[in-house]
């Protein structure tokens, strides 16, 4: 432990029932276990997940009363009498995985996120809707000194499983890979991703104004399915040679883009989904899956390496992400606006406010 | 050229219309083109491919008439100009892959299946229910001297086939694999290639004889899905430490069996599919997929490394192809057999009759 | 902690001062910390690698006073009280890496071997030539209940790492392997995980009885050094097509068998060192390597997944160690033997005489 | 055949004995065969092989009397006719693999460079170094047409190995990759190509101008040996977490270079080694490579689809290559000024004058 005043109370959003709201208010502040770490959260980006959980969407129950919150970034207060590759001070990032049990069949191959002992923040433990947060030592991330916390923090959610996405796709520098949902929040950061990967990035979504936004990211061609008269054949033809691209990434996951995404893939391509919609379905016409031998595979959070490795991208400034920050008292505001989809970029919360 | 007699008739079984039947009736002998050779065939795999040539089944048209056959297994009696690497007097095979350009994107990275300009024996071009056929000579199997060539026919396509999906799947040895059909004319093949590949098989299908056959080939459990309350459940039983197969592959493909696979495969395990039954669909949950990281896949048949590879097995006696030989002349009786369902392993038929 | 009855004192084989010699005393029994187990060793293998502890031949130094030691196979007597996944009453192997910090950039990755931080036994922290060793909980072999405790102990390091080795090669299925030194204590336990793994093996070792001992253990083809006129062109004649083993493992490391290895070694083929004998060097001609694209590589000890894997080989009767067992008192006498290289397969000490 | 005339007499570079020098003169132009093609070659880059091949300074013979050149830019004018993928008209590269046989072990796998069949340009068959060469229609270099012929020259030999090597490395995008000779001829290119790959790369080599050529190239580091006290230091010091780069491209072989890099390297590195001097040995101390675990590999010229590849991100000015431009007739000046390492970049002749 160390001299940081740490206060006994402290401002939290917290789930008291499922289906929500979240209510504003005053809880204890945990202590660390011996493997645990105390973090004084300042900012934590909101995610569709968050969202998810409040409302009880998905076959996994919560933890409750539940604080939700996963993309958490702040200063290190204490720690466990065991640890020892986190000092106090340090900037660390409380993410989805919030900790694992290090020793399973998954976690022995760096596939912690698969851990079924796994705790996630914001959903079985709480998570970083409150000001100081408790996480294993172990699965902090380490966030560099020179990045600013606000705009770090949906780095740790959201980044790092669009670059997790992108490396579980298999392409190489100098391919072409195709971002469904390019003008969306994962969107935009698989495109600025995907070329500090050296890939080429062919952006699908709806609407001119995304298209600018994806090419001033770095995109090198835009279909606008909202315009386009046969979504695959434009696919392909923004390929050098036609054939399509050699990945696909669904950051949005819906039928009909999925559909099309099986027509344009290139042979050998994988189509890599991560997007998680309720009682979503994968379809796909087994003859040419099979001739054409596509791969269609999902894709979890990052583990802990390709969390440092997505926040490294992030600090050599190869990825921005536009957000606008509000207080943490506004958190059921920020809900309000994702159900009626009227989000653009990343909302991220202040915990002081 | 060389000294071998050619006639300039021979013994054929000729698709005349899409729908069928064949008809045994004397048609010419073609000669070689430069970069081909003339193949005496003496014994053919009937496939239930051959079938759907027939009668027209798939999105892709055949040749018109049709010579149809692609499991051939004879003796090169001539060779063009160009031919360097084929002798005549050697043994060799016609497969599905006739041909292909060897220069296109997907050639020259081995993936010559996927060639958009491919030659199909029995399909695009004449194959191997004929005494004598021609094939591209860089595309021939070589097949050992030491095989029969009766025995080795099958092996041609669905040898290699089911060898390519267990490749592709990316299972290794000491890892669990679940084949799905494995009673089946290519399931039989599928446990015996997993066994000398050092991959532990659990064997899926009906009845009480298909689990006999599937252990005696060296499956070390058989799930019977005409008695098992649970598949799921039975097959992660199957495996050492409850968490299911690391890949399953899919010899024959229905809706069930292939969401019962998504089931019980292990998270980050694979499924890869290999049949292609006229219209079907793969379904998956986006949910389970994404968050268990589940990858599925297409594998058509294998490229010429996999050919001589699974031929390699086959010569030093790890796999053994139960079939029944019958004269050329018969093959519309097998097909009768075939649409019937009563065929187990493999026909082949022997041109000289 | 439990109710099983832990002495205070027990018997050891102690390295006083680096040279040696081992002294056979009493000393005290250890508790385990939070995150470690105490195991009652019953019997341990002894490795090359002890005797070059007790000697200080390598360039990183020993704990002094040290108990040596890695191949240690007992019963879990106590835990600490974090510990989740090993059960007192379970049995458990005590191996090279005992522990590491499963937090930097190496254990990340699964790559625990290379933690800078990791704890060696019998080497920078006390091993299992005493009847009561520690070891970090998640490092810990899990030793299925089925396998005998001095037949499984050799494995711990010995089967682990020519495992891993097998593995680094890359080498797959159907492919030809050829291993240096198959006739001694790695080699020929190399020679049965190979072929296991589904690979060809060509035996390399000096004299008719080790071409003997390797065929028996499944070896397909044997070169004896001591009367080949030419080894490289022997071992190339060796493999199907004349063009050399795919891979090569060096279970012993000395200039002239590498050389060879360089040599006969198959274009695109891997060479795997395991070995670390004193002050060696690893030489190859850069044209040749560069034209023929051979890859060289060091291979160290498993990490816990190999070594999960490892075991399951041996434990589905795949694997099997000639050993001989004596009392853990005589160590020295063991050395003695080993120093005069008279030892062929494996000694393991029954740490209850 | 075309329209296009073609002269019976040209001028060439000509050794006319092992140790030359080249003599400019008048020789017959070739007819291609079958599956040939007649290239009007435009440009030529000058490689030091086509000197080490003047002077026979290699293992392997050359062809005598032999039309050096393997960098060869220019236009297709004539075809055999069994050529399909390649136009009169197209402009087309002359590499160093002129053909291979396209069925053997290799060329199955996509691994032309391996075939023991292979036509090497400038050395076993006439190159680049007249004005119509003839090459293998399967394997000239696709130059798409935007690219001018004089600047991409240098980039089928020059360009394709540092790519193929960088390939080779393994290393992924954010990963650290130093170029050693990073200044010179490949080495500048190797900059710019891992740049563009997503690498950062530290390059070293001697000389504060070669420091600042490297920077405005992409280099994030530069490490000159002239004034390094330490240079194996000194390049951990430039990865972000000090533990070394994850691969290590050696342009330039020498042996206290190599040295350096077995010590930089990070554990589980790589380090690739791409030139080839006369008589060179890698030299590397087996212990620190067993117990880190580093792997040392030869990488020779890329394949027909590495070729494509290198291509593209040239075309996408992703890579600029300084060069001088000479006429074909000052070629053994060219060879005077590379004998006194006087060069650098690249010279280029042009087969006009």
């Amino acid at each position: 432990m160390t001299d940081v005043e740490i206060p006994s109370e402290q401002w939290a959003q917290v789930v008291e029932r499922s289906g929500g709201p979240v209510v504003y208010k005053k809880i204890p502040v945990r202590k660390p276990g011996p493997d645990e770490v105390l973090i004084n959260v300042k900012y934590s980006g909101v995610c569709h997940t968050d969202l998810h959980a409040m409302k009880g969407d998905w076959p996994l129950a919560t933890k409750l009363p539940l604080v939700g919150g996963h993309e958490g970034a702040g200063v290190v207060v204490a720690r466990g009498e065991l640890v020892r590759d986190v000092e106090v001070g340090e900037h660390a990032g409380i993410k989805w995985l919030n900790g694992s049990c290090l020793a399973c069949a998954f976690c022995m191959q760096a596939d912690e996120p698969l851990c079924p002992h796994a705790l996630l923040s914001g959903y079985t433990v709480d998570g970083s809707f409150q000001q100081y947060a408790v996480a294993k030592a172990a699965h902090v991330a380490h966030i560099p000194p020179e990045c600013a916390l606000d705009a770090v923090a949906p780095v740790l959610c959201a980044g790092i499983t669009v670059y997790k996405g992108l490396k579980e796709s298999g392409a190489r520098a100098g391919q072409h890979v195709a971002v469904v949902g390019a003008g969306g929040g994962l969107g935009s950061m698989a495109v600025q991703y995907a070329r500090a990967m050296g890939l080429r990035v062919i952006g699908i979504d709806g609407g001119e104004d995304k298209g600018k936004s994806c090419k001033s990211l770095g995109a090198e061609a835009y279909v606008d399915f909202k315009i386009s008269a046969d979504v695959v054949a434009d696919v392909k033809a923004a390929t050098d040679d036609g054939l399509g691209p050699h990945a696909a990434l669904m950051t949005a996951m819906s039928d009909k883009p999925f559909q099309q995404a099986t027509g344009y893939i290139r042979s050998r391509g994988t189509i890599v989904c991560i997007g998680m919609p309720t009682g979503a379905e994968l379809r796909a016409p087994v003859f040419d899956t099979v001739v054409r031998m596509v791969t269609i595979k999902g894709s979890y959070v990052g583990n802990r390496q390709d969390t440092q490795e997505a926040l490294d991208f992030f600090r050599r400034g190869l990825v921005t992400v536009p957000y606008e920050t509000v207080g943490l008292s506004e958190l059921q505001n920020v809900y309000q606006l994702m159900e009626e989809r009227k989000i653009v970029g990343r909302y991220v919360v202040d915990t002081s406010k």
